[in-house]
This record gives C-alpha cells, structure tokens and sequence, in this order.
C-alpha cells in the first residue's frame, strides 16, 4: 500500500465528448478535497486556459496535442504515439504515474492499456467493471462489461478472481459474494459457456453460484461475472429501464395540477435522491481490471463530478494490493 | 383468418404457482368481455367449485388430475400424459382447440408444444416472446427469452421472421422495425454469433440492424431478436431495475412528511399509471413462437388480469395468419 499522498494520477485531458472543460474542472474538485500527485495530459495551452494559476502550480502539464477521435477505429491506436490517450498511458508503464484515468474512446484505451502496460503475468483477458447501484444504497460490482465479447470459460474465472479481489481491496468488501450471471439461479441453468466457467469458478473463495440479472439490484451478490457482450446488453438494458420509467413519470407528472404539486414536494427529498443513486456520475469510471497497472476507463459524456469520482477511484486501486492479490491468487490456483 | 367467436382456448387451469382460483378468475373475466369458446383443463371437481353454474356452462371441461410441478425437471414431461398441461396441449394437436394457454411450468410448456404439436415445418428451433413497454406506450416484441439457451446463426435468423410475422399479424404494426440486440449499433459490433446472424438477417424486411438494450424502451424497433441466454438477462434484468426504483423512492418517501404528501398526490395519477405500464400482468403471457399452432406460455405467478390477458393474446394469435406467415417467409429464404 502507497500514501495517498504520494500517489501519481495520469489524466488524460483531451478525450472526451465535451472537450477538455469537464475534465479538469473534475480534476480541480478532487485536488479540493484530496491530496495526490496529478499529471494532466493534452495540449498545454487549452489546460493553461481552463486551469487558474492556483491549481495549475499543483499540476505537472505533460503536452499532447493529438486527440483519437471517438468514431475512429481502436486498432490504429497504436500508432497514435503522440496522443493524449497513448502518452498518459505510457506514463504508467514507465512508472512516472500509479495510475490513468481517460474519458475518450474506450476501446482505444482499452487496446493501448493491453498494449504499453501489458496485462498482469497470470491473466489471459483484462475486463471492465462497472458498479451499479442496488436498493441497499451500496454497489454490486459487474464484469466484463465491453472488454471481452466473445469469451472462454477460464475467462470467466479470471473476472471472478478480479473481481473477488477488486471488491475485497478497493470496495472494503471484506468476504465478497461472488456470483456467475446465469438464466436461473439453479446450478443445472446456463449456456455451454456458463456452465464450463461454473466448475471452474468453484474454487473461488465467495463464489456463490449461478445469479439472475434482478440479484444485482438487490444486494444478494457483490459481483457479478458474465462476458463482455452480455454485460454490456445488460448495462445499457438498465440505462433503458431507468430512463424509460423517469419518462413515463414525466409525461404522466405534466397532464395534473396535482401531481405537479406532488412531484414538488417529492422533488429534492426523493427524485435528487433516486437521480444520485442512479447516476453514473457518481460511481466515477469503469476499472479496466487485469491490466498490471491501474487504469479507470471513464464515460465519453463525463461531467466534473464524474471525473473527480473516477480520480478518487485511480487513486484508491493505485494504493491498493488488488494487483498483487489478484496474481497471487491465480498462481495459487494454476499449483493446485 | 378465423372468427374470433369460433376460436377455441384450452386453458390449463392447474399448473400456475396460486393453483386454479386467478386461472379461472382471469377466465371468467376473459368470458366477460370476448365471446369464444374455452376448453378447460384440470381436476374437474376443483373446476366445478371456483366456477359458478353460468359460467360452467360456457365451458367445456377436460378432466386431468395430474400437475407437472415448478420444480420438477421438464425432461420427464413427456412421461406425464395424464398432467393437465399434457392434455391440454394435446387438444391443440388434435385440432380440437386452437390455442392452449398455460401458467403451469415453462420448460414443460415448452418441450411438450415441440413434441406433441411438432415445430412449423421450416422452423428449427422454437422462440418464446415477450413484450416490453416502452416510453411511447406502445410494445417492443423481444425473442428469444428462454427456449433456446445456445442459439446458431440460423435461429436468430429464423426469430427475426417470427417476430416480425407476429408484430405484423398479431401486434398489427404494418412495417415492423426488426433489430439484432448486440453491444452496439455499428454494424462491426457483436459477438462470434450476432456477427454470423447479422448477415442472414439482412434478408428480412424491415431488419434495421444492430440495436442496443436501450432501444427496446424508446420505441426505436419493433422487435429485438437475441438468443434465449441474453433474453432471459435482459428480461431479468430489467424487472430488477424497475423493482430497484420503486423500492428507492418508496423508502425515500417514508422518510419525510411532505414527500408523502406528494406521494399521495401523484399515487393515482402518475405511479398507478407507472406500475400499469411496467406491470406484466398488463401483456398477458409469452407466445411461444415457430409451433405449429398457439401456445401461450404465462407466468407462473400471474394474477387473473395476466390470465385474462393471455387469453386474449391466444384468440388473436389463434385467429390470425400468422404462421402461415412464417412458413411463407422461410420457404421463399429457403429457394432464394
């Protein structure tokens, strides 16, 4: 474990949908309230612009001007060498930073963190983990959601050890229930992919069984495993969902004077409140799990919250041992 | 096309998880407003006692003792000939119901309707659909939802027609807008088998390509062809989020007078109105489609309304073209 103090935070600050604005506005509300090291990444006029003197003391500015556009394809990622996502991701493989945070194009990330930084020896696929909001107020984990689409059973594994050691060392969860997404709950359900990756998952320790898409909203499981394409039908399923429902209630909310009244009074003391839980501004980023180092892929339409979340995120994995658990757990399991 | 008056429903009145009484409560109230002819099927002294004399007259019943339990495996079904599900479904083979209609257990639904009844002649694999609300207040038609847990290709291709038949038929959208639900909506996204259906798909009318979880809830597509593992999720997962978001604001709305206030303004007005629009019980069961006949699967926990629902979806799907439909769409694929 590292000081938080002393912990080094690459931001890549060109990549997303709004330009560099939310971005380091995000950075200054995390230098506000915590102490660690950043290094902004991108073109050093336009952060000089956005950042007050104050904070720009605070900063040390790595210039980049090339931007991977997000309707560009990943796999040219790699010759992008004077990109902003590439050089604050090279920052972390030459050890001048603990950790990368970026909001631009995810797969482009994705694609240079496997590249530059290399996965961790003992691990064939790196994942994204999302967190979701469950009624309990707390957070179940989700992998792989959109690294991996096509999966193998040992795949699926390796997300429950990461994951297992993602909740245990930077979620404070200290016996994590881990759980493999299945059609049922029954040990019996599955696809030819789930139940492969059932008799190997039986080593880990927490792993609970097959769970349902609904187990994630109520608290039953700490994290839930499942390949990169169903994870990522079930994250924009329940996206849908949510916006779906706040839609109606609008529509519905518009037609009567009553129900205006109503949906006043209810407005700070139970919408702000559903808003906040269901708001991915504040869970931050996904953590890009496997990879050996630290790197939190943030969404493209960020706002300063949700990058100052995905900041305190990179500097809690940083400082903790998940990579270490997560090697050392998987040797243990290729010597049994 | 048949007469809606001379179509008849055998209902299998013993399977559901509450026993007979919301079966034959959902039928009489089905009796109330659509003229048809029922069969029904199940124990016929338990038939006699929740049934009064004016209805019992309009029905015909066929004697079963027998239940297939939930928690029995589908695989011994065949075996069960005495089973109320088992006679039911054979009054459909034996042309002398049109439709069955069905609370009991799904797997057993489901491998009775391919033995007993046989697939459509150019189906492979049979499909069960269900509908989704979406913020239009209209349905997005979504198949596979668990008959076929690991699909090829070709049974995504062959889903694609039945739904797009059913919406045409059934639902009476004229130009159903079909979608390969994948993780996202660029054509080089998918995993090994979307990719691999996205080709064969491209021959059915109105196919619009890949469509995300999102889309099924704003009403961008008809009908969202997935195979049964990521069906049955999807389904999951979004009873999950709806649940979720109910139990958030309820628990925030006990917490403060004026918040309950508001609740009771808006209770008939907007969330009566939000729990009719996401409650299943509103769309009545899962046609299972690619059978050749009418097989409605429901619930196991439906109430009367979703038997009453069901009900009706079978009278129009018994009545309709529509698996003349489907048969004509896959012979023309076949010689093309």
């Amino acid at each position: 474990m590292i000081d938080k103090k002393n912990i080094t935070i690459a931001i890549d600050a060109m990549g997303g949908d709004f330009g560099a604005e939310p971005i380091l506005e995000g950075l200054i509300q995390a230098l506000e309230e915590v102490d660690f090291k950043p290094i902004v990444v991108g073109d050093r006029d336009i952060i000089s612009s956005y950042m007050p003197q104050y904070y720009l003391d605070k900063v040390e500015i790595v210039h980049a001007t090339d931007v991977i556009g997000m309707d560009e394809a990943a796999t040219d990622a790699r010759k992008r060498k004077e990109s902003s996502i590439y050089k604050a991701i090279e920052l972390v493989k030459e050890k001048k930073a603990h950790g990368v945070v970026s909001a631009g194009h995810s797969g482009a990330t994705m694609a240079l963190a496997s590249l530059i930084i290399k996965r961790l020896p003992h691990v064939n696929k790196p994942a994204l983990a999302t967190l979701m909001p469950h009624k309990d107020r707390r957070k179940t984990l989700v992998l792989d959601v959109g690294a991996v689409t096509d999966c193998k059973p040992l795949n699926l594994y390796e997300f429950g050890v990461m994951g297992g050691a993602y909740a245990q060392e930077v979620m404070g969860i200290k016996n994590p229930k881990i759980g493999l997404l299945s059609n049922g709950e029954e040990d019996t359900k599955g696809n030819e992919l789930t139940k492969e990756a059932f008799k190997l998952m039986q080593d880990i320790d927490g792993f609970i069984g097959n769970v349902e898409g609904r187990d994630i909203f109520t608290g039953n499981v700490d994290v839930v495993v499942t390949d990169g394409f169903t994870g990522n039908v079930l994250l924009k399923t329940s996206e849908g969902v949510a916006q779906a429902i706040i839609s109606i209630m609008k529509q519905q909310i518009n037609k009567s004077i009553p129900a205006k009244i109503g949906a006043l009074l209810m407005k700070k003391r139970v919408f702000a409140d559903l808003i906040k839980q269901i708001d991915y501004a504040e869970y931050g980023g996904a953590p890009l799990l496997g990879i050996n180092g630290c790197v939190i892929v943030s969404h493209g339409k960020s706002n300063a919250k949700a990058i100052k979340n995905a900041i305190f995120q990179a500097i809690n994995f940083a400082s903790s041992d998940i990579n270490k658990k997560i090697e050392e757990t998987l040797i243990k399991h290729n010597n049994s």
